[in-house]
């Protein structure tokens, strides 16, 4: 199997690189399974070479035909599509969230076409392809309904999979993600990044703000979860999934205020009294937008698993993550 | 008001630009109703100058930008944006749909953009966005379901219509229009395209072929109705448009045996008996796939009126295009 990973040097594209890695093989279009031998890992910033022979590194601007050319080639087996620009940016300047989420993930899907099998596609797409006024929880097959650009161009993505996979020119999955956290490193762009950083900062001994109120609630996945259920969906059989393709992950529905209690429990009180609630509209908006839950009925038919508990995911970020 | 017409030499185009200059006035963006000063005919193929001081023709590939910066003033008010790549070529001919039904609108969107105040922008969408297992009739708010490339350019057009207009670069609304007959003149791509030649070519003495069975219900609209959809839902407040600024055009419900029906009725036997069925799988799948209806409830709370019957709107063919 040779394996593409777009996003390859971020958080979610290097444990995916690593599952693999570990694993060793995957199972292709076909439905063999076959031993891994190469991942590509495909990023705007050089991925840290774990060192592993299997492992080639391609970076620059996946919106850069020429990057995309030298990363697939005509004997790509899979491409697991993470790269994205985030929700906050995306909002914040919508040309570059069109450049990365729309163009370059078309350019991509073009790339499949042209090589010799149609390979795997396995598409990140989100909660934010949800908005508004919905049902609680979000039922499975619920309309299309963003409230912000990085949500209408992962719509987008979604719809351009699954004509693609019917047209028989990929075997497309769309894979919503809640919001995954906690996550290691610095904040970044999302709007959600606060979901993470007001357990890190405070576990790594700094102060954090919180931009959203103590009651929203936000619809979470840990890391190992989100892996997981990427590489289950990777290897099942595409009739499985369904005439859309399109699966939403499992999570576990969460107030800021339990995520708070959660840190206290498993960490103290001078912990978690290092978080600040400082309100920031442009935030909220978008993040207050998104499905505090949806159903898990196809994901539990699937055999996806959902985190045990937020307390759970605090301590598997402690026992990965926290050095 | 200075207006454009893509597929300003199309069918449609060409009704909507005779309708809105007997007309002489609009509603821009700001709710003023004002004059009429251009209405710019954009196609591939040069529209026929009706002789109005008003109309100015543009031809050439909507898909090459300096048609649009051409057609397109920085004074523009309104687009109509009826253009595109039929189904039945959509699908035939995957590139050329994704180039003129996305690149293309997308194109027009970002020109849009660029103007001194963000225009009015009428996308018309299709009932092609719902295909597969739907309820019956579809309802208002139904997820978008393509089945055919077609229909999925047109969801992603409605998702960039909406997602504009969120941020404020236009003031968008997506039509979805049902299945528009009877049509003057030749056969086209379209899958549907039968539900035309099935009442035109035997009313102008020659054989039709109808390539589904009668059994398969259409949802259908008089072009006279659709332009008055159209028009309406130009010149309405923006914000009675409900949140995703889009309006299913009010159609009927007809099975292929009561078109023939009805055109035995209103044109007798020898006429009737012009047709002959000849099953066309490809056609089947796509028009198979679409809505034989869907709910009028919001249609009518817009004051949007349907045929009256299919007869109807085979003596309105007869009156306004049959020569």
């Amino acid at each position: 199997m040779r394996i593409v990973i777009t996003g390859g040097a971020g958080f979610l594209g290097t444990r995916l690189a690593r599952a693999l890695l570990a694993r060793g093989t995957l199972t292709d279009a076909s439905g063999t399974t076959r031993a891994i031998r190469e991942v590509v890992l495909v990023d705007l910033a050089p991925a840290n070479d774990p060192g592993d022979g299997r492992v080639r590194v391609a970076s620059g601007d996946l919106a850069d035909p020429a990057l995309i050319e030298r990363a697939l080639t005509s004997e790509t087996d899979t491409v697991f599509h993470l790269a994205a620009v985030v929700s906050g940016q995306a909002e914040a300047d919508f040309d570059t969230g069109m450049r990365v989420n729309l163009d370059a993930t078309r350019a991509l899907l073009e790339r499949c076409r042209r090589l010799t099998r149609p390979p795997k596609f396995l598409f990140a797409s989100s909660l934010a392809v949800f908005g508004g006024t919905l049902s609680d929880p979000v039922e499975d097959g619920a309309p299309l309904t963003p409230q912000s650009s990085y949500g209408t161009q992962k719509a987008i993505g979604e719809l351009l999979v699954y004509d693609m996979t019917r047209k028989g020119y990929i075997d497309g999955r769309s894979l919503r993600l809640p919001t995954v956290t906690v996550r290691p490193g610095k904040p970044n762009k999302a709007a959600s990044s606060f979901a993470s950083g007001i357990i890190r900062e405070p576990l790594n001994g700094e102060a954090a703000i919180c931009p959203v109120g103590e009651d929203l609630r936000l619809w979470l996945s840990s890391p190992r979860r989100a892996i997981e259920s990427l590489i289950a969906l990777h290897d099942v059989d595409g009739d499985v999934l369904g005439p859309r393709r399109i699966v939403n992950l499992p999570g576990i529905s969460v107030s800021v205020a339990q995520m708070v209690a959660a840190l206290r429990t498993v960490a103290g009180d001078a912990v978690a009294d290092r978080i600040r609630f400082q309100r920031d509209e442009a935030i909220e908006r978008i993040v207050g937008s998104w499905p505090g839950a949806w159903e898990l009925t196809r994901a539990h038919a699937l055999g996806l698993a959902a985190d045990e508990s937020f307390e759970a995911i605090v301590r598997a970020y402690i026992e990965d993550d926290l050095h």
